[in-house]
Order: C-alpha cells, then structure tokens, then sequence
C-alpha cells in the first residue's frame, strides 16, 4: 500500500498504540477519583499536559485537551465569540478555512455576529494588509488557518500577528492542524492567542487533540460539566488517548528534524515528474507551500476517476479534503484562488508523512503517467 | 486490588482494547475519503452505528456518537435549545442532575432561558406530578437523570414519559450513562427524545459515548464542521472507539444476562453487613435503587478518612461523583434530599460492576468494619 492522503489521517505510530494499551490497562482509573487509582490517572494527564507544551513552546496551563480538531477549531472560536460578544461581534476569518471553521462561523452569523471573509490570491495566500483593512471597532477574533488543508499554502500567520499586535483586544486564532510537525510555528512569537491540533493528523489517534489557549484568555465552554482542563472543557479526560497523542507528537518533531529534507526532496520528485505530464496545473505554489501537500489538475481527467485508477495500484490519494469528498462538493480553496471550475473538478491531492519514500513517490509518478495515457486515449 | 468505584470510571475489557487495537491499525482511514481505506473505516463505523441501535433498541440514524457522556448531556441540552428557542426558552430539570447538565443549564441561565429545577423526596426521586406543573406554554426541554450517579436512585422515567406525551412539543432528554447495561430502559416505550450514553462507564474506552437523538428531532450543532453523524457532530470519527463501544455494550448486556442476580446478592451482602455496624445510614433507597450504586454515612467518620484507610488495603471507593469529589463539593444529591451536611460529608459511595464478586464484598466489609473501629476509638 501506498498511503498519500495523510492530510486526511494518517496511521497511528506502533509506538503510539502501545502507550495507549498501557495506559488504558494499567491507568484506567478517573483523574478526578480522590484514591490512587484516580491519583495515577492524574499523573499522567498531568505528564501529558506538561509534555505537550514543551513540545508546543507553551505553559502547561495554556494546553486544552479535546476530541480533535473540529472540537479545538469549535471551542476556540465560538468559546471566544460567547465570552467576548459584549464587547462586539464581529468576527474575521478567510474564504480557504476548513469546514470546521466555516460552519462556526455560519452558526455564529444565525446568533447575529457578523462575519468578515477575507480572499486569497492565485496562491491561495491571505494579504495582512485586507486583514488590517477589516478590522473594526467591534471586532473581537481573527481565526486563520495555518497550513490550508486542500492545496498547502502557508498562510503570513507572523505577519498577520503583527498586523494584531496593534489590536491587543482583538483575539487571534490559528488553526494548526494541518501544520504541527511539519511547519514549524511559534505561538508567543506570532501573537496566537488560540491554536488548534488534532492528534490524528500526526500519527495519534482519532479522537484526541489539543486548543492552545494562552493564559488570560477566557473562552466559554462548550462542553461545561465536572470543570476539567481549567473549566475550559469537561468530560472525564480520555488519559490514555492524550498521552498518545503527546509520543505522537514527540515522534513526529523528531522525525521532522531528521526527514524533512528527504520529505522535500520526495515532494520534489512528484512534481517535476508530474510537470512532464501535457496539460498539468499544479495548483499548491512554490513559493509559501508546506512540504507534505501537492494539489494539481490533469486536463480533461475527472479526479474522482483517478483516484479509484490508482486505488487499483495500491495507491491512496484523494480530490479534496476528506469530509468534502464524499459530499462532491468544489475544493473551495481552488475555487478562492480563481480557478477555473472544471480545473478544480479535475484536482488532486496527495498528502506525505515522513513515513513515506523516493520509492513509492516513483511508483505513484509511474502510475499516474500510465492512467493518465490511458484515460486520456479511451477519452478520445 | 478491589475496585468498587466502577460509576466513575471502570477498567476497559481486554476484548474492547483487542478491537480498539485491531481497527486503528487495520482500518486506520478516514471514513469520509472517497478510497477503500477510508470506505473500509466508514464500514466499520456503519457496523458500529448498527450495532450500538440494535443494542439499545432503536434505529441506526438515531444513534450520534460524541466523545462522552459530558458531550452527549451538553449536545442534547444545547442543541435543543439552541435550535428550538423561538418557540420557547424555559426548560425543566431536577435538582440531582450530574454536573454536566447541572453546568449546560446554567449557561442557558446565561442566555436568557430559564431553568426549573424539581426537588426529590426523601429517597432522591422526582415525582412526576411536579414535573406536570412545572410545565409552562414556553417549555421545550425535560432533561432527567435515569440513574442517579451519586446515590443511585432510579427515576420515574416511563411515568415523566408519560406525562409528556401530552405535551407533543417539548423534548425529553434522559441521562442514562449510570443506567446502560445495569438497568434496562426502552427509550421509544418511555417517550425519550434524547439519551445520553457514555462508554468508559461500561468497560469501554474513555472519550467515547453516544446520544440518541429520535428521528425527526431537529438540534443544532455544538460541533459544526465535515457534517458528519448526520450533521449533527462533526469531527472525523473516533472509528476503532465506537467499534470498543458497541462491543462494550454488547458484552456488558450479555453480562446483566448472565450475572443480574449475582450482583444483587454482592450488594446485598454489602448492605447487611453495613446494617450491623452503629450509626450507619444508608442513603440509597430500599426500592427504585440500581443494583451497582451504594451510598452510606458512618456517622463521625469523615469519608475522605475512610476513602484512604480503604485504599491502604487496596480497596477504592469513593466519596461523591468524581468530578466533584476533589472541590470537596457536597453529594449535591444529598443535600437535594434533605440529608443533614455532617451526613453528607461523612457519605461513601461503592459502584460495582459485574466484574466483582462476593469475596471482594466481603473482604471490603471486613475493611470498613476494622476501620470504623479503629477509627471512633481514636476519636474517643
Ligand atoms: C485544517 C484542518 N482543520 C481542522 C480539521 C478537523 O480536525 P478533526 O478531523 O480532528 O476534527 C482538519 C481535518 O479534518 C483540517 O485539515
Ligand atoms: C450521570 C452521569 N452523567 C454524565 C456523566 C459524564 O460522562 P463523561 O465522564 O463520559 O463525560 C457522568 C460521569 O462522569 C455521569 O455519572
């Protein structure tokens, strides 16, 4: 098998699964119990809080456990809008957001906030400048994402931090997911005030992740309850699934720091293999791209029927980002950057771990060369 | 080890942890992706979907997974609100409800809706009658516990059902997550809308959970984003969790089956052997009580005292509901029920589940009658 749609998940790491077993086998206890069963359980959680933000740069305090990224991208930007809305209730976000984001947003605007979309150029690229430009007196949050899911453009978040910084009421939210272990971000640096992840997009397990939530940043909760992770998220904490997620994590750094130029020269091999290719439209930039996704178009070649041609071949790659797929729905980044519908009908995305290698990046440039001979004769 | 705190969390069965395994590294894809691997994942999810509804007697749509029982409560409260505000904004509950609901409804307090909250007797229950004349032109929602978490009293769900069918258009939401696979509960039988499950609570694995959510009921999303379970909680699913789920549920029903009466006996051994000793006062009610839940005072003992001479023979019990029992917070359902606060401060709870048996009981029992010697001599 030849897995290239790790932007929808990725395989959890043995490694990973093993820390769970142990965990939820030997420390099953509630970290809320007052014995010692529940005193272990706390331990670890507490362990896992602490090390995921050393490996986040963060406080320990400022580390929010969640269910994963839609609950992380949820809480960080309705939790702020509730908490915040006295003092106004408008809201700046882009058009290239995951769905998570775009339907917070669309349950917010029903509540009466207002909602500011900023565009993206033919890169897929947020200006700072229209971020500065819509800013009002009443706006209380900016949310953008990091790594976009769909074509890879890495958004100016130090850049648009700055553009905050003047604003230091205005809260400030990133949406990490797509970046963390493979591009590099520094919280404080950039002036996030929120920042989602999402463990099974590094080789964690679904089910689990994280919202960085800086200290003195009040957000209401979503899930109110028993009063866990600071007040900020209740439910009995799922111990075994957060200290997976931070080996997860610890991996994946370390894997970065010893593969991401073999992972860049892979990414290499695709595309100029794929630039060889008639009439292909690579549509992740070259400039500003993450190292782990390739968005491109085949003319004439339906992306849906490519997918399930190179499914024959043990190759795994998708059209757009998973929770679209299956609905048909338009890559809405394509759509924002200006490209042309059957352009954006046509495209592709592979998605690389640090697991994968020159080897298969050559079988997967082969096989797509054959199909799309194939395709295009049978077409003719 | 005796582990008698199984209603704050129990050990998950080898069995669920094998599936756990096997699905996160067999079937690891994203449910969502067009390609076998994640149509293999959605299979399974679809298994687990039917499965869970089978089990609980319902239909596959009508079961949302959510990451817990703190979820499923917050999900049903305010997603009915939320969704149903124009039509009213006053909601009814009960004065022993678990904080989860305890919490969601102050929030809606917050938002302007308002919130009664019906007294129990002396015995924890809700009578039925003051849930009808709470009703109001404005009530959408009745949200009651089955199961008490912290003294186990069972509520008149079926006769509150009852009384609700003459009320077509406001919602019922019952908590079940004590009551599931301890005491049966027919959901369509009893008018329920909405049911809350939750899977650490039955030897499945912590951050899953389940709510039923009826067909036809509309709520609106606390996780919005990909659309997934029908649009009602987005966020790619925890596959090889809500596979352990439904296994979970299917072994520990088996186990009521099999082992119903065997655990009575336990409680029963328990119960006289408590009645013995001097001032004791035993909080659950000799009728409408479920068959894993016990709660006691021994007077002049203080439960944290106990609570860790116990743990010393490696017995663990607990004071309160865990959430609440390191805020040193009082058995809210205690103080509902009129039980004096040196009682309540005195009061343990012992939750068995159907991996106990009669030795442990009576080594416990041993335990509690040597420590309570032990310690009034010391106070004299
Ligand atoms: C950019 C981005 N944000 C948020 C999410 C949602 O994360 P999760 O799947 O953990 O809910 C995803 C992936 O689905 C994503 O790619
Ligand atoms: C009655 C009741 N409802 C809800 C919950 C919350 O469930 P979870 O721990 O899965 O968030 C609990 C347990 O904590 C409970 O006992």
């Amino acid at each position: 098998m030849i897995y290239f749609d790790n932007s929808a998940t990725t395989k959890p790491f043995t490694e990973v699964l093993d820390s769970f077993i142990k965990v939820s086998t030997g420390y099953f206890g509630n970290p809320s119990s007052l014995h010692q069963i529940g005193g272990q359980a706390e331990k670890l959680l507490a362990q896992a809080h602490t090390q995921l933000a050393k490996l986040l740069g963060v406080k320990m305090s400022e580390v929010v456990f969640t269910s994963g990224g839609t609950e992380g991208n949820n809480l960080a930007i309705k939790g702020v809008a509730m908490e915040h809305k006295g003092r106004g209730k408008h809201i700046i976000t882009t058009e290239i957001e995951h769905a998570s984001v775009r339907s917070s947003m669309e349950q917010l605007a029903e509540l009466g906030f207002e909602v500011s979309y900023i565009p993206v150029d033919k890169h897929g690229r947020v200006d700072p400048t229209e971020v500065k430009n819509a800013i009002r007196p009443d706006t209380i949050l900016v949310s953008v994402i990091h790594i976009n899911n769909e074509v890879g453009t890495v958004q100016p978040i130090k850049e648009i931090g700055e553009v905050l910084k003047q604003f230091p009421k205005i809260y400030f939210h990133v949406d990490h997911v797509q970046g963390v272990g493979k591009v590099p971000l520094d919280f404080y640096d950039c002036g996030i005030d929120l920042c989602t992840i999402s463990g099974h997009k590094f080789h964690g397990l679904k089910g689990t992740g994280a919202l960085f939530v800086r200290d003195g940043v009040q957000i209401s909760p979503l899930l109110s309850g028993g009063g866990q992770e600071g007040r900020r998220r209740s439910g009995t904490e799922n111990v075994a699934g957060v200290v997976a997620m931070a080996k997860a994590l610890r991996m994946s750094l370390e894997l970065r720091e010893q593969k991401i130029d073999h992972l860049q020269q892979i990414m290499g091999t695709i595309k100029s293999g794929l630039k060889q290719l008639p009439e292909v439209t690579i549509h992740t930039p070259e400039k500003n791209a993450a190292p782990h996704i390739l968005n491109f178009s085949l003319k004439g070649i339906k992306a849906e029927v490519l997918v399930h041609a190179l499914e024959e071949r043990d190759i795994y790659v998708s059209t757009t980002s998973a929770c679209s797929s299956k609905r048909n729905a338009p890559n809405q980044t394509l759509v924002a950057m200006g490209v042309p519908a059957d352009q954006a009908a046509s495209s592709i995305r592979m998605s690389l771990s640090y697991e994968n290698n020159q080897q298969e990046a050559e079988k997967v440039l082969t096989a797509v060369i054959d199909n799309v001979k194939r395709l295009r004769e049978v077409m003719k």
